[in-house]
């Protein structure tokens, strides 16, 4: 009954990962397009709904498992937040689908840039969990990634929302980009988040 | 000592989602009725002081008492769950007052309908906690339909932000409404949050 | 190993309560010269920092150590909520440097004095867990100040947003102006959270 466990958490958060990764790279795919229809919100809704339900097969399986690879809440608090990330990027993309934002947006291209950057170090990050003793260094680092492209964002969001106030002559427009910008930094806090449960998850290992 | 707690947290939560019921209710009347004056946003207040006080009694036994007829955690989130129900109507009620939105708005009347079913399905799932071995089906059927609710509440957020922000047009008016809207959608949220640790509960007791 | 510790969590909390109050002092000040410059916002970053790694330590010492002065969820709370005041802060000040909000606004002001007065309160009542069996009255009565000092809070904001909404013409403006008003309420509410894990710690301690 507890002996095979072990693994596959581990199985599962790589794949809420990939998903993550997926959603990431998608909405970069979007960002470059220019618009959202509904089949493409329905293709990021099939992927957050597939992260869903891995988070909660995690949940479930802690709520009945006496023995887990690490501390019960750190399980939990990581499955909750890498399921966010995908979250956040649906609510994003949903709002520019209802918000009829058209056209390439080189800021949100950045922003998707920066992303799907950060994903994937959080995906290196939690992908050696599983194996920290031997590659705990790269975890470290994946970490570190994740820490500087939030900051990175941070400045991004702060000149792009100055900009936006200083030239946008339309404030409807102006109301619509600028909660998708802010949304947009916080796929990055997100990342980061997940990115400290990790780095506590190693301490406690030490 | 610790033989009649169990049937006092029940009771607890039972009085809990009255509340939150009331607040729905009072929401739903003060919709049609299309304007919010300082003694209706006052009969709110007391609904959500209420429920806040029966909160912290909650929170005060638990910290006191050592047997309880479920999982600590999931006493504390159910409490503070239920509690978010009120507060989040009472942030909307007075919003409406402080913005001064005036006049039937169908849009409003539409969430405030949803939000109400919504509130009563989990007073079903709520009541159900205390007798889930005979009732447990039933439980389960108000959790599927809250999850229902706020899935068509998603979807009436987003055409009635779609519309309004093509028809609207004082920018004013599109903050006001906007925030309104997104937080009539938040309560279903909430509603879903509170499924979630019932059903959670359920498992465990499975 | 577990003879000194418990000094250093209050040592801790102490520090971290006095980057909180700097926060507070900081944007009193800045409120009254009625701009933020890049200076400014630096100086802001650097009380934060200081706070932010005040909190770190106290997280990592968590995961080390097993005998704790009180409960470890509490400690976790308070830690991550006094630091979560220099943190809105931050934001606060932050955004009133990028959209280039200037000239000196009362209603800023206003908001800055009961923010300082609501963290110096929250500064006693953390000083006084230490010895919270002499002082337990005082402790109390500074929680009672801060959940006060909410209450007339949310009036004020209620009173700025009523007034913004009907006397500024440039929407924009509205957009910058109540983002900023409701964030400085939210430090209020922040406090209040701190007060809520304090009286807890003290009810458990009773």
């Amino acid at each position: 009954m507890f002996f095979p466990q072990e693994f596959s958490f581990f199985d599962e958060f790589e794949e809420q990962t990939a998903c993550a990764v997926a959603a990431s790279a998608l909405f970069r795919e979007l960002a470059e397009k220019g618009c959202v229809d509904a089949a493409d919100l329905d293709r990021m809704r099939q992927i957050e709904h597939k992260g869903d339900e891995i988070a909660h097969t995690v949940i479930d399986r802690l709520n009945r498992i006496f023995i887990t690879p690490f501390d019960r809440d750190d399980i939990y608090s990581l499955t909750k937040e890498i399921d966010d990330i995908s979250d956040m990027l649906l609510t994003i993309v949903r709002r520019v689908h209802v918000y009829k934002v058209q056209g390439q947006d080189p800021n949100l291209l950045e922003f998707a840039a920066v992303i799907e950057e950060s994903v994937r170090a959080v995906e290196r990050a939690v992908k050696g969990l599983r194996n920290h003793k031997v590659v705990g260094k790269d975890v470290m680092d994946a970490c570190v990634e994740v820490h500087r492209l939030e900051n990175a964002g941070d400045a991004m969001r702060d000149a792009m929302l100055a900009q936006l106030f200083e030239t946008e002559r339309d404030p409807v427009r102006v109301i619509k980009l600028k909660e998708i910008y802010q949304d947009a930094e916080t796929v990055l806090d997100i990342c980061e988040d997940v990115a400290h449960v990790v780095q506590s998850i190693l301490v406690k290992q030490a």
